[in-house]
């Protein structure tokens, strides 16, 4: 991105995940709802075009190879030069492996440790970063997680820890 | 910041301004309380190195040029090739300004039209893009506002609608 | 309230006050905004009939006797027996004082030291307090706050401590 | 409760329950946590005497008769004549009609259909609205759910509206 220039449209596709989760009493459990990103974007009076489309609402344990293919073709069949993906956490790295190769476009795979519905959640944080990294990131895929920007082949989620970290090469 | 490389230090200078408004009733009115980045970097569970330095309490309004100078000692005063500066919104533009030609560093100014800790308020979102626009662009100085960074020469806050926008060279 | 019959209805008139302030950054201010209480109470999924009416959006401070008239009005023509009164806390003592003798109806009066829309706030206890007093009380006008039930001859908001007080007869 | 005398000492019991649920990405799950009534009632300021004793941390579906024994026990051992329980929405009433008959105590179980910590929870709401139906009713064992006081004899809980309702004689 050129700062001076105007900014550029965003492609965002959600998948599901902890960012979207709500809790629903009548099952004692949580279950993956309506993308919180829409939301998100409303409440920071965001300026820049973007269009939001919802793939899957899954928790990323059952996302499926086929899921995966859906995904890159998405990205692929997109006019967008830049992509957003959100994401759930466990497997937003097989996710972004899937997704190496697929050329002259930046994809930046984002997700949240707590649902943005939480207080104190770091889906706000997270959405707002990815965004920043999707419009200045050159061509890529990339993982914007925990106030950093990790390649696919470079990184792990420590789930002790619950941080994303970059590995050894 | 090279995506295979650890992140760069950050150093982040608060000086007030909506973002870290809060209520007290016993005057009625909103006053500018403690710097609310420290929290919103905690709950994000940041893992790049960061340093946090309030320089003022203040309304962006009752910002001097004298305090315009002590921001820029401040900024050209650090060793951080990195650094976020905190702002309130209607005098962003004119500390950007006074901050211009400070060399080999990138500076990025942030704010919210909403305090932090209301409901929905615009301030996670947008520490999370500035965090990403200082780690992302080169040197320069910058306003990272409603999902788009400005430089200084280029943008105003519109009052009526509530955003930054870019203006004609 | 007998617990084994069905819950009575309960008229809600809302005045303004610090419950229903917003934050408007055009002004760099807050300004009363819509009633909160409804959305509240959506929240909480209560089941008993009730009626919302705004008589006013003010800051207490700037209720005159001629508002208060109004108010006692509003109440004494209400078919309700059960009146619930949203109101700022500085001058809640004089309208409810005012309220007096209004005969056979069981009148509370709540507000809050903080916004609802702000994180922490005491909103949403203090209407949850003052719907269970409204129900509970006999006949006669109080004020629900702090977790405490006053009569008007005997409390005053404290500034200091941003509490309400008993006072001594 | 009399308004016009020094409010009595309130004697809080938690056991869990959705209320204190809190969300753990490592298990992808949420799992029931400290309580959330001790920061509830620092953020309402509540000024009224009372203690907070946490006797367990279960998910209500889980709770046992031997668990119902104790807390049984804990309400009769308790000087206090007034006593609240944080319970899980699930066998609220069964624990409710396993306290009959404990003499002379007002005692109020409560809860929530959202956790606590969930933006637009009723946990604030509710709790607000059992101090007031603790303090002000008379000795007897009862559920405040919905805005509403339910003896344990006429209450159910409808899982598919998600709300407390009273039932026929």
């Amino acid at each position: 991105m050129n700062p001076t220039s105007e900014p550029e449209f965003v492609q965002i596709f959600t998948t599901g995940g902890t960012i979207d989760k709500i809790y629903y009493d009548a099952k004692d459990d949580y279950t993956v709802g309506d993308p919180q990103i829409s939301k998100l974007l409303e409440e920071a009076r965001v300026n820049f075009p973007y269009a939001i489309e919802a793939l899957f609402k899954k928790d990323s344990l059952e996302m499926t190879e086929a899921d995966r293919a859906r995904i890159r073709e998405a990205v692929a069949a997109s006019p967008a030069r830049r992509v957003l993906i959100t994401h759930g956490t466990d497997t937003m790295v097989e996710t972004a492996r899937a997704l190496a190769g697929v050329p002259g476009k930046t994809v930046v795979l984002v997700g949240a440790m707590q649902p943005a519905r939480f207080l104190g959640s770091d889906a706000e944080f997270n959405i707002g970063y990815a965004v920043a990294a999707v419009q200045l990131l050159p061509a890529g895929v990339y993982i914007a997680m925990n106030g950093e920007v990790f390649t696919p082949d470079r990184v792990r989620k420590n789930r002790e820890r619950l941080r994303f970290e970059r590995t050894e090469p």
